[in-house]
């Protein structure tokens, strides 16, 4: 099998780096979608520009094997927003390399794995070792809740057929074994705002105007406790219990509480959790999140106002077997029973999870190219994060499995986040060994 | 009695609407308080600033009389923050005329009173009518708390002695009706402030790590309702009740529910009160209000974010017989027996309230002098709003009553302040007479 080209890789990350594409704000979209089809033209690779009218260009790639069935690579070119910017060591849009890591927004969210999979395909098509078709699926509003991955489905629905979908990332644990996943998360997210007084008013108006805020925080109280756990009645009616094989898989996974805890920065789990039951609760918790909350008056010294809105955005995790229209009608019905019909709200995003079985025949192949450029991985049932997966598997009938070079400290959505350029390497050739044998 | 020369008295106020004077951050208030002496001067008042280190500036002016006592008015310079900047229809440092109307942060809070009774001084001096001698206090600090003001009193008390003291501004009501004012509430003014992870974290994460703005919320529904009832106990354990003549004013206060409404923008008091209870609340009610919170991303779009932080600012006012150091050690208390003894809480400020007996002799003179220039007046036994009052008028042992020419809808510490000029005129008549009368 011939090499990586990492000075390429490396290269072709900073490219992507440099060029910022902030979905929240639209924010350089257009320039890397095109800067991305031009990656793939320069590797090999065939690429077009898919488009649905309202949404972010999504690139498409393709490059025929020698017939050993499809493999689709998801991935996205967009990134979270960069703030807070003061609290970055590195600039976000810099691509600075330090110390065998590449830093930057998007570092590793998602362009490292792109570049990593665009380098695998260019080296086996080189040396003439492409057995498999190969498809890339890269769109630009994934950190923005992939609003258009449903009408890209239908409209192209066709030409991303499948035998199996290899996720747009995937961790690797602190002592370097890539955890190849099997499913992920839905979410909810919702904005609530809640409307006061006609304008900002002195403060000595309280004792008879409401103050939003105080009816935003009410709120909020009825929805989850201090620990962040859900209290709308039948929230988890549907949700989808873990078979004895998922059980096998998260009591396997290896998981050190005491190097979590310090990558996260706390002193003490939420629930006091042990490792099990940290590794349950990553797989089975729904989460109620405060994202964000805003109101009134946050800059230096006093300001004695009473604001004229409250509002806060609040990301809601889902597990398989929840339906995002379901919850929603719960979530609203629960502010109503308790008295805050009046708060306004939308659902910016809803996205359902979803769960492959460990027994599927893809799954092993993922294992087998993982331990092929790793020397081993751990399994898990449930990444805690959430992308379009549930639609991709759906509606292309095919397995969908997470495998990528992400390190677990590598602070995506953060400051300062990275990505490990020896990862970046052993992805390279994981994806390498999957084109490269039979699989399933 | 010769008249007021309005055209001087707008030039003025503009001159100082144009200095920026905010105190929250510091710009411009040196600039503005030689400004303030520099037209004290030029209508023939003696100024000289007084310092206090880490303090701004007070001006003081001084000018003698005729023997007839010494009247002492209380001002400040400073300013609230414009923010938020994109509500103002008028620039809020441009000092724009406009229907009778002078617009910009500090328009009427407190920059067209200072130039009303400025000018009401120059008239009477020139006419040789001053019968009272007159002095000037004028602070830079109020709206970041009058931190300083004691320092101030402690070192130059004895300059500042005087028979009676007018307070900053007075409220002129929907129906020209000047309000005299016999007190004011006092204020606490915190911040909180939950710290969760090291650093903001995906929301991924949530099933592990606590977020502070759940323990934000959770700390701020135990210490008031919806309503922003305070739930601390023994809040009003040592709160001064009405006198008979206290009640007496409230019951014959005019109070045009609707009006006050309207003008607030919205459809119902928070507790449904009539004109008599809204009224006796805004006296005697102790609030606790939302005057900012903030915590994770509230741009555009979406941001699955675990903050690394969560902070309030509140602003709890307090009924005389209040003492603020007693109601800080309660709320603190409050928040560790309930659990939140980690949430960090600084107090930015604090101040009593009080009030002076509406049978005083000085509190009469004010009234003939507003109905003299108003052709009527109101009585209200205590403002809701909070300055430094207690100080003075306990330092300097003298009565202090609160009148001038602030239209209550006039938007202040809002966007869009502006000063009604045929108030200001009123004002300077007002205090003419009061300062070309004996009194008490």
């Amino acid at each position: 099998m011939t090499g990586v080209d990492t000075a390429r890789m490396v290269s072709n990350l900073q490219r992507l780096i440099r060029q910022p594409s902030v979905s929240a704000t639209g924010e350089g979209i257009g320039e890397c979608a095109r800067l991305v089809s031009e990656i793939l033209e320069e590797n090999g690779i065939h690429s077009r520009l898919l488009t649905v009218p309202g949404h972010a260009p999504v690139v498409y790639g393709h490059l025929s094997g020698r017939g050993g069935g499809t493999i689709l690579f998801y991935n996205h070119y967009d990134v979270q927003p960069a703030e807070p910017l003061d609290l970055w060591e590195h600039p976000p849009f810099g691509g600075v390399v330090e110390d065998g890591r590449v830093y930057g927004r998007g570092a590793t969210d998602d362009k490292g794995e792109i570049v990593s999979r665009i380098e695998a395909v260019r080296a086996l098509s080189e040396a003439g070792e492409l057995l498999c078709d190969v498809k890339f699926v890269i769109e630009g509003e994934e950190e923005n809740g992939s609003r258009g991955i449903h009408a890209y489905l239908e409209r192209y629905g066709d030409i991303m057929s499948c035998d199996g979908i290899v996720w747009e990332f995937g961790y690797v644990d602190e002592r370097a074994r890539p955890i190849i996943g099997l499913g992920m998360k839905g979410l909810m997210f919702i904005e609530m705002t809640a409307r006061g007084p006609g304008r900002d008013l002195h403060s000595g108006a309280a004792p008879l105007v409401q103050n939003p805020a105080w009816k935003l925080v009410g709120a909020l109280s009825t929805l989850a406790g201090d620990d962040g756990r859900i209290m709308i009645p039948e929230w988890y009616a549907e949700a989808q219990p873990f078979s004895e094989t998922d059980m096998e898989a998260i009591q396997r996974m290896p998981y050190d509480v005491g190097a979590v805890k310090e990558d996260l920065g706390i002193e003490r789990f939420v629930r006091e959790q042990d490792a099990l039951q940290a590794k349950e609760d990553l797989a089975k918790v729904a989460t109620c999140n405060i994202a964000g909350i805003w109101s009134g008056y946050s800059g230096d010294g006093t300001k004695t106002v009473l604001p004229a809105r409250a509002s806060a955005k609040l990301d809601m995790r889902l597990v398989p077997g929840m339906e995002p229209r379901m919850q929603w009608s719960r979530f609203r019905d629960h502010l109503s029973r308790n008295g805050y019909g009046d708060i306004e709200t939308e659902l910016l995003h809803g996205e359902p999870g979803i769960r492959t079985s460990p027994d599927h025949p893809f799954v092993r192949a993922v294992r087998d190219a993982a331990d092929a450029a790793y020397g081993t991985h751990v399994l898990s049932v449930t990444y805690p994060e959430t992308g379009p997966i549930w639609h991709f598997s759906t509606k292309l009938k095919a397995p969908c499995v997470l495998a990528g070079g992400t390190d677990v400290h590598a602070r995506l959505h953060a400051p300062d986040e990275y990505a490990r350029i020896d990862y970046m390497e052993k992805t390279a050739k994981m994806i390498m060994w999957l084109l490269s044998h039979p699989s399933g």
